[in-house]
């Protein structure tokens, strides 16, 4: 076992009502960029909540909406000039993971001299960012404790990440009943997302913690369990609050806990190609993925798959791992079918071409100049491969 | 549900070897307390190691040694002293949760104008604190991650904790091959309370996360099983790295999150009496009195403790729930006795007299002035009676 580093500095509001706490999370902070998708939380009253609340603790805010799925990089070059003007000292992201990830890259970008696409090709490694904070109005990315941000750059659609302590949230103000009108596609998309970032931790390339092994079957079957409950009645309280906790727990770094490595991650890398290029749910393209991703993987080495269904589908060992780790992927695939999510990329409408698949592997690959993968390393070829069983 | 607050700032390097960290951790620090009990890691080269990396740091180093199990206030306020005269800026504990506890304590006093002890008698409020870290020896108390801190006032030998945020530590070094010395007896201590931190938090009064309760005894039974094969096997690294894990997991506020309450507590402030009378090892002071609290509790409410005992011990539900809570303490008893703990204060050498419970009580309830708990709430009387049983 290698060193893990444990770091979520992130101080959580969890409950309804959570909101309430926003005046005096902000103390200290003079200006605060309000960042936000779609007119939504305009309509719906929270936006102006939330801005009374940080008048009430004396701070000036300006408002910066129209975040997309998938964020992008201008929307992001615009906020990153507005701070530089008026002078902001805390970018407040109100929705999900993507108005989160597109507030850490604002942040990364105020303090940066450079362009802050250089993070996220790797041309250079983040020193420092703007304080960034959250509403968390959807459940599902983690990155309101993440170290992770995740953007779209419409030069080339590229969609790229770059991972820091420097823009682990400051706060995060996580009131399950704002998620309660999430509509039953997004929540079982969600529910996937969630799963996939505990699963992309579980498939480590060496030694696991037994204890974190346990505290993810745990959290995986209780995210199933949830994910189904919200799916049957939306303001469900208590699956939407382990739905929300779990969002963040499954991305905070807790699940590759004393892990070899910080997992697997190939069907991220797959799957941020198919919506750079598609633009489709992540969790629904992640869906998509992970089972011809697995079966690839399984004829190289079956054991975490087989160990995996074992404790969150209750299958019972057979004698052979190989046949229970198949039968772990059909469980995975019979879960997805059950919420309405894609197990094939088919099933998100896409009808992938033998060009599209050579064009997702080749940017994958970083144009056959790397390999993704811990569990199983996966070359330019493979990723081809694994598409094409995805198709 | 009521709100929930989690902030677990510390920053955790985890792993063999984790050590090599601390010049890195250090940095900008300028002057060190070096805090730590026994002569037993001067002889074991564990001070020289670490002050040879604060040295390679450039930061400048003072000891102060003698901390012992149930720490003292005599040697904090020397502490503080010390670390107002030399400058300190950083109070580095070297050990278990009772080094941490103290360097807390010192952390509180430095910052403080007043008696540091207003802290632990409710007087007064903790606001600040000089920064504290940690390179853990020994995995029980949890105190490397949690805001909690106690100290034992050798003028009424009043064992008092102080909870606040301010105090949780800046950093904490976890390498779980310098618990592979832990003799049996501390070993199944340290069990037994790595467990009541989960446990405690378990027993809310009201609604509880299902999240929360599935990872909560997820953590219990990988305790288990782990305490026992680090009794088998001192040097059982993967025992000793799920209970090096464990130990910060159960008590940094996880195992709480989204519950109604902040967990029971009783059998904590039974304990902290004892062993602040008798100078027990707290892990088995908590083996001596839980079955006896549980069974006090189970004639009102025999519900968690059935469904703890279906999780964690693969108990079958019979369908009488106080059957099955019933069956639950008796599992435990079962375990403790196993591992060489104490299931009755007797099995701590000591022979309660009535008058000593009496003084116990009256302690714990500060003079009939508070109640404990909160799954159940304890009088004095009550307390009187669980001690009784307990004897």
């Amino acid at each position: 076992m290698g060193l893990t580093k444990y770091y979520t500095p992130t101080k959580v509001i969890f409950g309804e009502g959570a909101l309430s706490q926003l005046p005096s999370l902000v103390k200290g902070y003079k200006k605060v960029l309000v960042h936000y998708g779609s007119d939504r939380i305009r309509k719906n009253g929270l936006f102006d909540q939330v801005t009374s609340l940080l008048e009430e603790a004396g701070a000036k805010w300006i408002p910066l909406g129209g975040v997309v799925p998938n964020p992008r990089l201008s929307l992001v070059r615009e906020g990153i000039a507005l701070c530089r003007k008026e002078g902001v000292d805390l970018v407040l992201a109100i929705g999900g993971g993507s108005v989160m990830d597109s507030a850490k890259c604002i942040g990364y970008g105020v303090s940066y001299d450079g362009d802050v696409w250089d993070f996220y090709s790797q041309k250079a490694t983040p020193q420092a960012s703007l304080p960034t904070a959250c509403v968390l109005t959807m459940a599902a990315a983690g990155s309101e404790m993440s170290d992770s941000s995740v953007i779209t750059n419409e030069d080339g659609w590229l969609k790229r990440g770059c991972n820091s302590d420097v823009c682990r949230p400051r706060f995060a103000i996580l009131d399950p009943t704002l998620t309660y009108t999430l509509p039953p596609y997004q929540t079982a998309a969600a529910t996937v997302d969630i799963m996939m970032h505990t699963m992309e931790r579980y498939f480590t390339s060496g030694e696991s913690l037994a204890l974190t092994d346990n505290l993810a079957t745990a959290l995986l079957r209780t995210v199933m369990e949830a994910g189904e409950a919200a799916l049957r009645k939306g303001d469900d309280k208590k699956a939407r609050s382990d739905l929300m906790w779990a969002s963040s727990l499954s991305h905070n770094g807790l699940m590759a806990m004393g892990n070899d490595t910080r997992g697997d991650w190939a069907c991220h890398q797959l799957e941020h190609e198919l919506s750079g290029m598609f633009d489709v749910a992540h969790g629904a393209g992640l869906a998509a993925i992970w089972p011809s991703w697995a079966r690839y993987c399984i004829a190289r080495d079956p054991s975490r798959f087989a160990k995996l269904g074992c404790s969150i589908f209750s299958l019972k060992p057979s004698g052979d791992m190989a046949a229970d780790a198949k039968a772990t992927v059909e469980a995975f695939e019979d879960f997805c079918t059950r919420i309405g999510m894609p197990i094939r990329i088919s099933g998100l409408g896409i009808d992938l071409t033998e060009e599209q698949i050579d064009q997702l592997a080749h940017k994958c690959s970083f144009e056959g100049k790397r390999t993704i993968g811990a569990y199983l390393k996966l070359d330019e070829a493979a990723m081809r491969e694994v598409y094409r069983a995805a198709k």
